[in-house]
């Protein structure tokens, strides 16, 4: 086996099938320095053991996934989201806080879809816009980085009607960088004849919470949703976006998130393996060696 | 049976079973005044014979689909393409004289997808550009707008390299509007958080060569490209895209192109009813009655 690259970070949905104490075995026993971690494997076990059992892999944790689906009219609804994204920050702060040194405080947010039967998908941004402003206090005081993630807009009705980097980073600027950042996911933006400025201008702006990486190819799994590949088994030009990443100033670890059945399929450490050969071969030649663990 | 909106046409694309003398019937028989036309129907008849076909069912010509899969290297099949993109410039200019007053020589042009084992947007779109110059001398002189579609960013791979309105705009820039205009068709666009302001933008730039219309709903089918709906039946706001259009001075016929199998299963005739039903109800709400026919 190969050695893992040490900026390489293990999105926990890429073993979905894994419990946590599982996942955080498959990747610390694989070499993998980092692990970006879902909800609800974590409150399966009850934050506090989650934190410990963290803290017992050695592992940084880079990410908490996820918050957000905001697009509902005013209501009952509505605030139990905004309370459940409350507790989310909170998870994130202790879970950053229990993590190795270069551990970060990153809620990834996904904005939400459309609301039954609505087709106002202005409104439904603003309802985005609203929620930031919501939150951005909690975050603040929980020194939590909510980083809002534009997924590719095959998603926008039904997931998230934050589509572009563009479109992330205009709802970012009403709120300080360390509060409100943005998510940088390959899949979701490599298609975007925009992308290598909005990724310049993320920089600019210090906005880069995360950066993930995936691949794409066709055709599309039939569930849109679960159509994410290993790093180099697409079309995925990962030098052009990886080098505008690391020109705009991200110096942190890098997250492979993948929904795909078969990845699913694999047993956790043998996906771990191949994610970490996938990664290997189509994005650490494009890497620094250097890690901030600041 | 209601009488169709005036400015409805039917792409032939909808009643995709029909050979090109059943879907002039199904249109003309209907009430509906245009037809779009696709290649392989014309082309199983031959031109004269089309065109004469056409003159004969009284319908207006409203766009031919569709040239462009313009994203090869260099070589023998970029010289194919280029050459069959001219034939399919004689075809419109035909066509389009052929059809009824009002009728309008529009060549529909998808840009193609990534070539086989590419990773390389950014060449793929030069390309574009490259057959645009190689072409637009030809169009110019026959008389025919070529039309280019951004397409969905779920296609950008295998079919379209562009797939935003801002960027077929960027394209055409370099030039005339009468000879490189663009395709608004809202499945394509509707999720782009700068759709209205690149509307406005294609208006003042007098490049607003076809608006077409159908919905968008999730799930996606399993063959993302056959996806499409009726008018009505999804979630695109056809109040704002449509308003827009018109608002930037789009003054012509509106084209229904629907591929889906279920539409495709459906008698030509009851599907250009159900089509000229949906229109009636999410389009024609939002226009004036007038039809430019100048």
């Amino acid at each position: 086996m190969t050695t893992p690259d040490p900026r390489l970070s293990i999105n926990q949905a890429t073993i979905k099938r894994a419990n946590l104490a599982a996942a955080l075995r498959a990747t610390a026993d694989n070499g993998v320095q980092a692990i970006g971690l879902w909800r609800e494997p974590v409150n399966e076990v009850g934050l506090p053991t989650a934190a410990s059992m963290l803290a017992d892999s050695g592992l940084r944790f880079t990410t908490h996934c996820r918050g957000g689906f905001f697009t509902l009219d005013e209501g009952r609804a509505r605030r139990a989201a905004i309370d459940d994204n409350r507790r989310a920050i909170e998870e994130t702060a202790t879970l950053a806080a229990a993590g190795a040194d270069g551990s970060t405080a990153v809620l990834v947010l996904v904005a939400g879809g459309l609301p039954e039967g609505s087709r106002d998908l202005a409104g439904a941004r603003e309802c985005v816009r609203d929620a930031l402003g919501e939150l951005a206090p909690d975050a603040a005081a929980a020194g939590v980085t909510l980083a809002i993630e534009p997924l590719h807009p095959m998603y926008v009705s039904d997931r998230a009607v934050v589509s572009t980097l563009g479109q992330a980073l205009d709802l970012a600027a009403d709120f300080d960088p360390s509060v409100v950042g943005v998510t940088i996911d390959t899949f979701h933006v490599f298609w975007d004849p925009q992308v290598l400025d909005q990724i310049a201008r993320a920089g600019r702006e210090g906005r880069i919470a995360t950066y993930q990486v995936c691949d794409w190819k066709t055709p599309l799994a039939a569930d849109v949703l679960l159509s994410r590949h290993y790093p180099g088994d697409g079309v995925i030009d990962f030098a052009s976006l990886t080098r505008a990443v690391l020109d705009a100033g991200y110096t942190g670890d890098i997250e492979v998130e993948i929904f795909n059945e078969d990845v699913w399929a694999t047993e956790p450490g043998e996906a771990v393996r191949r994610t970490a050969a996938g990664f290997g071969a189509a994005v650490s030649p494009w890497l620094s060696a250097t890690i901030d663990s600041a």
